[in-house]
């Protein structure tokens, strides 16, 4: 089964919405998505952390086969975030961003790192996303992208390149109509595409996804849950199922990709149903397939019979 | 094919978008539901208007086949609604709502309308519908309702009285959570179930549709359009097609409603691309055969092959 690389941040996070709160909790785009996608396929963590990073968070990737070999314990303090979510759990409001060892990272390959087929540049700065693509031995089989608002206004010239050269981003609604400024979603879907990615996928929360690939749409829902607790780490959690499924099959055909997008949507159906990874850590293979069928369930139409 | 009677109201309507505006334009929840339901059935129309209606919404109802036998002309002037959105065109703005001849109408069935076997109660006073609904010669195969938040917050005593004695009912989503006092959409939905219809289709705007029956949820996502210009009558046209589909096949089961809220997303993603009912007049059966397949496209998910 082909690798899958990522590079991102590994954070502790402290979050509160109306459900509860954790403090220093395990968090991070890198950390989300490489536990995601290591249900499907055998994954390498390329990040940093500082040196009061706890060890047993490291245990906890190293237990789900994650590959930590790349990941680099640092001189200082790890990178820590702090958000809250109201009643609208769609979106998240920063109360505190410390970019700690990250601000220094300048991940060097290894030959081996150099040659993963499947990419994954996690929400970070997108020079690094550059560095990292850049830094690959030969193109991979498909690279994909996902960034925030903080990017699009503050490095937008940065992101524009590396969108040039990635084949697939993955984005929230918001972000995508603010990158693409244009309110209509399908517009400002297309007009993303034409900045390069061939495949545009856009994470709606509580919607669900929607893909555009070769001129078509797909839409999946978002699962029907009665409780959603925390939303943290969603979109990194699809993207893992959605990458992470295409380097299991190591095939990125319009049906392979449909395939993929709902198994970002069933990841990100249970990451929402817990505090940090809490919930993805109990999680089974059975009970991602039995998803995966309801999602099919959720919008099978059967043709009329008379 | 079995008949379909609607009551509800035939309005003059003036709406202001950022991409236009019509002043007095042909409006109403019975006109847009009557209008999308002729394409799959035969309809009556419950309603009254005033003698300054004009008479070429008549021949428009006229020549789309609606039965208008029952669409009383009182002393005095039309209904008029006037709303404006904003770029979120998911919600109106009421600026006014003037009554008029809809103040004092208190329609009498006659034997013939009250053998109609399958009704809709569009937006009105929920004491309205009951009492429609308590004029039918026999109970008709499917009763269904749809309502908003001024009847939710100034008559819910009769809503509920009315709810309890139908088989569907249509709502808004902010309207669902309002009914329920609950924000999690799912546990709402649930909640208006066991306040008597068997079957609640929550409608999402841009947003798409969602469908609780027998226990279990049937999502359809919004068809993915470049310009949408009024959302005005969307909810209407949306159970046109959704109950006139149903009347056309004479069936009520699982998977007849699955293809009925289909057709009711395909006339809704019609009825927003212009003004008042200016795209639904333009509309032929192909466009909507061809919209319909379009649907089934956006969610098609074939199984891997390997």
């Amino acid at each position: 089964m082909p690798e899958l690389l990522v590079v991102g941040s590994v954070a502790l996070d402290s979050v509160a919405t109306p459900f509860g709160a954790v403090r220093e909790a395990l968090g991070g785009s890198a950390t989300f998505f490489s536990y995601s996608a290591s249900f499907f396929t055998g994954v390498r963590l390329l990040a940093t952390v500082g040196e009061d990073f706890p060890h047993e968070h490291l245990d906890l990737l190293k237990d789900r086969g994650v590959n930590i070999a790349s990941l680099q314990i640092s001189q200082g303090r790890t990178f820590r975030w702090s958000g809250e979510y109201g009643y609208d759990l769609n979106e998240a409001k920063t109360l505190d961003t410390q970019l700690n060892v990250f601000a220094d990272f300048k991940p060097i390959l290894t030959e081996e790192v150099r040659r993963v087929p499947y990419l994954f540049l996690a929400n970070i700065d997108p020079v690094l996303q550059l560095d990292v693509l850049h830094q690959m031995a030969e193109r991979p089989r498909l690279v994909a992208l996902d960034t925030m608002n903080f990017w699009i206004r503050g490095k937008r010239d940065d992101l524009l390149r590396v969108l040039a050269e990635v084949d697939v981003v993955t984005i929230n609604d918001g972000e995508a109509r603010e990158l693409a400024g244009e309110p209509n979603l399908v517009r400002a879907t297309r007009a993303i595409a034409a900045m390069g990615p061939k495949t545009v996928v856009v994470k709606r929360g509580e919607y669900g996804a929607l893909m555009f690939s070769g001129n078509t749409f797909f839409m999946v829902p978002a699962y029907p849950l009665e409780s959603v607790y925390d939303p943290t780490g969603a979109g990194d959690t699809f993207a893992g199922g959605f990458v992470g499924y295409l380097a299991s099959m190591d095939r990125v055909d319009a049906a392979t990709m449909r395939r993929a997008v709902v198994y970002g949507s069933v990841m990100a159906s249970f990451a929402v149903e817990d505090f940090s990874l809490n919930r993805l850590t109990r999680l089974t293979r059975d009970e991602i397939g039995q998803r995966y069928v309801a999602f099919g369930d959720l919008t099978r139409v059967e043709s009329a019979s008379g």
